[in-house]
């Protein structure tokens, strides 16, 4: 039994519990885009948040301890992804790529957005003309080191 | 003289006038984070537009009929970006790819958010620990149509 | 149990039962080009239609949760597509697709035709030297936002 | 001169004269999807479209020529398209790819539909929730040969 | 049970049964071309062909079916062949590609040689020189058609 | 001034002479196969032969040099060639390639046909149905040596 | 059971035999290259050598007559390979490529060394600062054909 | 001026000059093939070997300079070579990768041939049925060190 | 059972039984890195050292055999790693890979680091603004030889 | 005139001049190891620094303006390089890539070494079996964030 293994069995469990993200992550104590990732396969869990989870999905003891390792990280199976919900964020990285590396110089100098210090949130934007779907993205400043 | 013609010119231009993107899209009446997008070479100007930066930054006539033309969009010259500071996005697609999908699904069924119908806000947090970039996404949903 | 082994399942019973798409499609309610879709792995069920289909074709309960989970989308093993009769819409693409975009722009602006709010259609076409197909792609003209 | 640079004149050429395509198409006699392809270097000319459209865009003489040879086509410079407005098109491809194959089998029996007697037609659609973008691809059903 | 387990099938029972293509495909009533390729799962059998060469192998009932639908063409696992015999013809593309093209269009105009209406036949040919080996590709030409 | 040079110049004067590659070829002494790739870029000329081509042509005197120097061979932009001429040939081998393999093998044993100890011939069978495009590859037999 | 299970097999029964290469060759009757490229599944036995190899190894009479069918060849999973030892002789040819070309050219003419009337021999150069490893290719030289 | 347009001018300076590789690298002191690689772009020159190459081919006194760096390696423009002369090798490697390193390693243990302490000699061997072409690399052997 | 089915019995085991890699490199007298790299399966064990961890980890006696093989080295999965903790490895060589280069070729001359005679070492460095990871590779300078 | 003009611009000042990489570092006040990065055009530089280097290397003065940028970063024109002395780097990440992955997390815990915050060495290490290239690698911890 591996960590892919493991994913499909939650897959599969969260599927016949009939349960959602959400609930799930409210067991875990940590946020829905945090908890989300880690049970798809991209993020270890605490020893406290491994026994939650198996407890709540019936897994197997040994999936207890595999969920406590650090994966191997990377969710898409091609370098560009084809299924379109994933893809308009690819395609945002096509047209704003640059446009955002132009303007965190030009605020910050030359340094990146970490992506380990780092945290997401999804949520919905009630718009009359149809709502809206709000991704902020939160990430460290970290500055490029002279030596 | 094409359109990545004038990008270049534009990126020389900038430079030797010393104006930074801020500056430059206050002039042209829009947010810095489309304007920039605009001059890097992935939107269309309006034509009021396409007349301010032309005399901002003494473009040649051809210029102004070429940058309201609908460019070819896509700025990474690879697939998978090697610049660091843009990489880091595509890194958080391979962690969060899925789980953007499922939270998506999960919140608003099946569709994705809108890369068209679509803003982005690009700003400095302060932080005691160091400053942090924030980044909003906000895109129309769209949900798949049965037919 | 996951959608791939369910796709395979539902493909060995329609052979087995000797269905054809269009009248599995007819007992889905939408139309054979959705269905055809939906039952290739493209596209969710609703609970309704997920339960007539398990039925029809003698899936197991598992199938019929599965059947309503938004697949992960994508059907082309490679890039490129090696079947002639896929390959060629892969082709149309290669001779057609800057004209598709400057075609678009010219009558609508800058924007695409959506691919989500979309619907197709493959009839026949009679024709004495030959039958023809003709496929019809309809889809929302979505105007890029300037902010 | 090479049939790029002839490709590259002509879009200078109609945006310094201020023509449309459905405009140039009009004076070559054939349709605007047709036409447009072939200004965009996917078809060659006739003798006489090729006289047309040099003395309507003052193209020189040797431009006259190379527009009547069979150009090499492909108009993507990466497999899978960057520009949103022609990714699309690969999107429904990814998504209906083998719903298309299944169908025209189904209804037709082993063959494809021809790229090559194949036409094309793009129209609006008014809508009241919004304009749509009907494309009809129309091409000969040829059938598998046994031998 | 899909085709490539019945492909898979197909090549252990000719071996275990000591068959040889010319063999096999004189009881289907085609040439060994069409016959070889379709029972390498390129193309679909006829129902008689199905059931006479069910027998002839003993295949299992479900093959039988499986054997009369298009299959998923493309026999290739990477876009250049690795295998010398094959890759042969691979190299001959590389080199006689746009030869090929220049030769069918000063020689019939626009358009192509059809892989679907075509026909393909390998034979030896004496030579005291070492033997040849004669391969004839046939195939309608398809003109563009202009609309 | 290299062989790439000389290609596109020997396309511009075939052009501005408005010759065909069969009168070309003629004057050469050799196939219109073989002349066509020599001068597409794929085959050295003898040293007559780039006499002949360089005086025909209007060549520069050093053309005449480059042109007896072997080339390096390829002409195919893209693995998978897009243009739909050049690319029913690739489809041949997507669907025939396992074929034309086994058949070799059960003709001749293990082995290939030679792409060097080689010739095609590309000609015309008129047939009612529409006239026929046939080509004949023809190479030595090479068997595999075991030691 | 396939080519590539027997090679799975070979392996196993080499390794738990405890017998090395050159012992299984000369078993064999050839030479050690050559049979440890047969038995990893890139060249067919004869049936005496099948037979041999299988009483030796304990092979199942499967085995046997798949090991005298011409095998799919290719050994490498990536086009570059990743293992040091094999990828050194990829770098030769990154080097070297166009060394070799020249030099058979200008030794030979046109033409290329024969990969299929080839043999190879690996051996032990005895050298007080460290042995050296000497592989010899030796291949007939194949001149292009003119027609 | 760079490294690639110096490669160019050699080129082109031996080709008007009519001299052979082995002359060249007779004026060199060094082997026809390090000597041929050099100049191809692939080997740095001494002081004393670019003094030579200047004066015999008349290059611009900053070639001399540009001669002594250390290049760049890397003379295939894809990774899987196109041109069959060099192809072969490639094929070579598809066949005898995995045989080359376990006959490396059978005879030595872990460890590799260096492609750096590494000498090359290509050689014409004669043979009444077709001379042959023999290649001998030779290369230190190096183990893997265990720490 | 191949190196494959091994790796993955370590993983399990050392999972199982509660150790870590320090720990069992211990017991195999060597340093860290090496054996983490064997045990992931990237170098073969001495006899000795197979003997050692079949027993510690109760590995099947098939595997003690395996693990003296050398194996078939890679553990990248794709050529650009997706997992951010190998990936920035990746980054360093898009960003220091020509420097790097240059300052080998500047104090040592033409040649390379050695990835044979190789070492390396993982630290930590305490510092307090954050503790630092520290890696040292060492490798012999091997010269390029000219012949 | 670009950052990629000013680079090889750069290489031809320094050669011309007949500078060395710690010549010209000594002059910019830091490290080699960034210099180098630096004028290879992978780092900006200060005001001070793009003055003095300007004034050095006689640089025009838009090159002094463009030094100070932010460059897209990446110097590798392959995703796997081919220059062998940058390959070994490549190579080693393919070995030992999942082993610093292992050692890391096991050390630290779940993160990353920064490649943002880093610095790295080059140096010789003196050995009388040949002397020995030391490259540290120096880079923060960075802890992934749980929230």
């Amino acid at each position: 039994m591996n960590r892919s293994d493991v994913n499909a069995l939650i897959l599969e469990k969260k599927r016949s519990h009939g349960l959602r993200w959400k609930e799930v992550s409210a067991q875990l104590g940590a946020s829905k885009e945090w908890c989300t990732a880690a049970l798809l396969g991209q993020m270890p869990l605490s020893a406290e948040q491994a026994r939650v989870i198996t407890q709540l999905l019936d897994l197997p003891e040994e999936a207890e301890r595999i969920l406590q390792e650090v994966p191997s990280r990377g969710c898409l199976s091609t370098a560009v992804p084809t299924d379109p919900t994933i893809y308009r964020f690819y395609e945002i990285l096509q047209v704003y790529g640059t446009t955002i590396k132009e303007l965190i110089h030009e605020e910050f100098g030359d340094g990146i957005m970490s992506a380990i210090d780092f945290s997401m949130d999804i949520s919905r934007v009630k718009d009359e003309h149809g709502d809206r779907i709000k991704i902020t993205l939160n990430g460290k400043y970290l500055k490029y080191k002279t030596y």
